[in-house]
């Protein structure tokens, strides 16, 4: 099983890079980099030092392999993506390329036609909590963005069960890997460091995505805080009628109990009470956990993930295990750090 | 002027001491320590260190002055309220014994009942830009918890313009110095580190603060994230009919263009475009900006403050400035830094 | 192989729990704890939700296993060795309790004689790069603090050339889970964030555990500076006679070209062009680099790992596997994240 | 009195802007941008926001006026020397370019012949505890860089005392700020967050500084640490014969007794024994203690200070105040803030 990363050196092609290294069942066989072709993963990545002695090549010698995962910027994909599909069966992307169904919402939200509009309905949505069967004979997967792919795992069980009639309010927040490995002024450390910063009160790209599973109005509030990985979503849903914390958690455990990468976590006591991005570094978990108030109708989910690995990479292999039958947890183990 | 604070070791009450010790008509003649009685401020303080040659005194020693300020925990102020009444004309109060106007309310987010109620309604609430004409004449003053005192200056212009209708939800983020001086576990620095800690889901006690001013219901989620000092509040509010981005504007800055300490933060470009918490250590500014969706009715309003300033002494020293007709922006001055 | 963990609910101890959990040949059995005693694992260590159905038991319920591993506070394992060794053919105590050869050593650094004093000549230091033969034999092994591993290795290739004559000056930083997990004032996150805290200007217990490998005056400095994992040594040595970069280079190539965990880092470009720690989270690699003047003389010797794996826990598994013959690696492949 | 500020949109130029608006003697008049011309000064420091009603000007606007600083890019300031000492009677020059005395050491520190090298010796360095004499006639000052500025004031005493005869070890720490406010890949929060970097283990230019005051060989290692702010360094020295701590001590004292910003720290007990870089952002002390071995000879002197402050602009307007016969602590008696 060869495996090709087409946008090697960013933070995601990185993360995809590492656990393919690990992985049991699958090999890397190429990875590319305009900027650093020629030259070893480790000068982008400074922790595959002694992991491999692969070079990084340039995108046009990519030869054809069983699987191609596409780590580039938002835009790249879709321009190119025929030349991809002739190189394997199987081609994974990880940008907003071909996450939305809807070729209008592109332009409102990415700006611009779709040039590979035709993609958009047949790409699988790269979310196996709910399309683990569809995943299995995709050609081309389209991988959730970070916090799409928080907030969906958090709603969809309300949303499978019809609770969700109303206007959701979603406040996500995001370590500053999220926004890539090309410096500017809001990435500075001087500037970064410690912030809160609100960057998109409204009308994030991702609310595109949560609102084609949803079907409710989705108001997201996206603040940059302080942490490197991590994101975390906490949703604010008005329940049709009264329920009980019971009747919310057979809800979700009915729907999880199954998942391999899913953790309910809500503890009366202790310190990691809800889902707490830091102890997920370099996992593929998402922890979802909730609170009810006492009115029985204001519900909080609150969901937690690694944006780089169940936000992205990892998420990612495990879509390339289901389709190709492997365990799902193959080359996903890590089971995080503590402290950290 | 002499002025005591009463409780001096934990941080409001070191935050009272550093803005007093520099203030131009105040003099801070005792400050008050159980544990470190006899001892340099610098012991509990160390930015301290060569300002003051002050030590700490028991809650015993302390004798009349003209202004006293309390900075103990939560529940003692209440039991002790008569003896520093006696003391001074001006007890202004930092905990949170004296937020709330209804004696119920103590009861349902406090636990047991209040022994000092009849001073719940004769005290005056520490929000200048409320209660400006009160505070003039006030016997005790009960300074606002961080958060509420965030949520309401976010909340209050559209209160007043009566917009304010619908249930209200708030997402508060906090620095670890809002938990005050005592170390445990999810204080530790190994635990607390990067977090996105949700440690109040729903039904936070500054949530009966907000209630009492914005008299709708009030969904309050609150997150310690990294940082040392600040707080920020997100408030998603319906409007009840849709507005214009200027009429909201006008809305804001009508209410607040004439306050020393409030600043309307709303730009287009920019790293610092809304409220940052970050660039207000130290101030006694809250910074209130805002986003409007293009439904016109969803609004989101930011509002950031250093919790232990414009959320605690400094605060507190505004009302002091203001009952005694001192500039209210004296010993507040300092502009806060940058980068940080 | 059934393995027991002593004091499991510290962070050392925890590590060992992750590590053992994952390990390809060893079965982890018990794991002790007295606070939490009959309740899951992941009550302390978040990260293990969901990765074992173990809980913690009292100290006295451990049963006879196939090798133990004390993670007990300073001065425990010395009380109680006899009870552990008769319960396992191999213990590795990751205290300081057998670290020192000398009992007047202890008397000097830890205070009191020392109980079980006849174990000092007999334990083995667990650093693999030094005593691999002996530790294949070795019935205690005792497994170095984490700044001693850093300066040792960064240190040996030089003792062992006999260019280690003139005393040496180290400069240690440390992340704060070094400090353990019981919280105290100067681990209080408002008080530990973002400092550069010397806690130990000279006379670190550290030292001498270096100067019995070293041979030669030890003068270390140690700082806490802002992180939770990570330790990074920079020694200053002055060499006997000028030498060139290669000869030094090829020095060290020598003494750990086949060591799986110790890699050399040294680049004329890139951002990672030294040892860094915060790399190495969660890895068992010791990361060696060096630079010397244009004197010749001066050389400035780097080493940085993660203070709970190979500074600690992951060092004890690498013995571990060094004592059954198993490939050093097993347990201890994970290669670490970037960013993080 | 009105000053000038070459080069305002820098950490700097910032800090310069923020003193001056608060100074009680002196006026801002003009602060430089050639990015940022036209526009008010609070696009590149939010925390200037409602502070000042300036715009920045472009270089070419600047008026004659009583002083100017020169917060501008090493290497520029030696181009254009002889414009500002046209402009105003006092320049005072916070880059490297004046801080030299041999133009040799440039050729090897900066590469390139010095095009003002007869201001090399004309120039006062800006360092009040050693020329404060000197300061009170200058034309134009060189303030020193924020690391040599702190290792200066560690060593000096014993300089003066004739007890620095053998080389002087280093080890110099710094926030990000230093590096200033230029994004590049090191700077970039997810690269730079929680680092250990070793950026310069030898040769850094700052030596050079240290050596033409100490007159030993400084073998000095340079490590960015997470912080923003903050500089501390450890000089590891060699005592030409056994001296007592309380000897060391009425060294130290009798040297800085008098001087405003230079306060020894030196505790037994609590969590800010030595000096502590965090708890000086925003103040102009440097804080100055140590530590002496066992032996009587070895010791280690410590130093902090807030590079944007003491170790640049803070330094420079004290220098101000010396010139023009102010209280030297005018418009720098911010205490600093704790917790922070």
């Amino acid at each position: 099983m060869k495996i090709a990363v087409i946008g090697g050196s960013g933070y995601i092609g990185g993360e995809l890079i590492r656990l393919l290294l690990q992985h049991p069942h699958a090999t890397l066989a190429q990875a590319t980099s305009t900027r650093y072709a020629g030259r070893s993963l480790a000068v982008a990545h400074p922790n595959l030092r002694g992991q491999t002695d692969l070079t990084f090549v340039q995108p046009e010698a990519v030869e054809p392999c069983d699987a191609l995962f596409l780590a580039l910027p938002h835009g790249t994909a879709m321009q190119t993506l025929s030349r991809w599909l002739e190189l394997a069966p199987l081609v994974i992307d990880l940008s907003a390329d071909f996450r939305l169904r809807d070729a209008a919402d592109y332009t409102a939200y990415y700006g611009g036609p779709h040039p590979a509009a035709e993609w958009l309905s047949r790409s699988v949505p790269g979310i196996p909590e709910l399309n683990r069967d569809q995943l299995r004979d995709a050609r081309l997967i389209a991988v959730p963005g970070c916090m799409a792919n928080a907030a969906i795992l958090a709603l969809y069980p309300l949303v499978a069960a019809g609770l969700l009639q109303q206007p959701v309010i979603v406040d996500a927040r995001t370590g500053s890997s999220g926004s890539g490995a090309e410096p500017n002024l809001s990435s500075h450390h001087a500037e970064r460091s410690g912030v809160m910063r609100v960057f998109k009160p409204l009308g994030h790209r991702h609310t595109a995505e949560i609102r084609q599973i949803c079907w409710v109005p989705i108001y997201m509030t996206a603040t940059a805080v302080e942490a490197v990985r991590g994101v975390q979503v906490i949703a604010h849903v008005t329940l049709p009628a009264p329920m009980t914390e019971k009747e919310i958690w057979s809800l979700y455990r009915r729907r999880y109990t199954a998942e391999p990468f899913i953790r309910l976590v809500k503890q009366r006591t202790g310190v990691y009470r809800l889902p707490e991005p830091k102890i997920l570094s370099g996992t593929n978990f998402c922890d979802v956990g909730f609170a009810l108030d006492a009115d029985g109708q204001h519900l909080v989910v609150i969901a937690a993930l690694d944006n780089l690995v169940k936000g992205g990479a990892g998420n990612a292999i495990q879509c390339l295990n289901i389709v190709h039958g492997w365990d799902e947890r193959a080359g996903l183990r890590f089971a995080g750090l503590h402290p950290v």
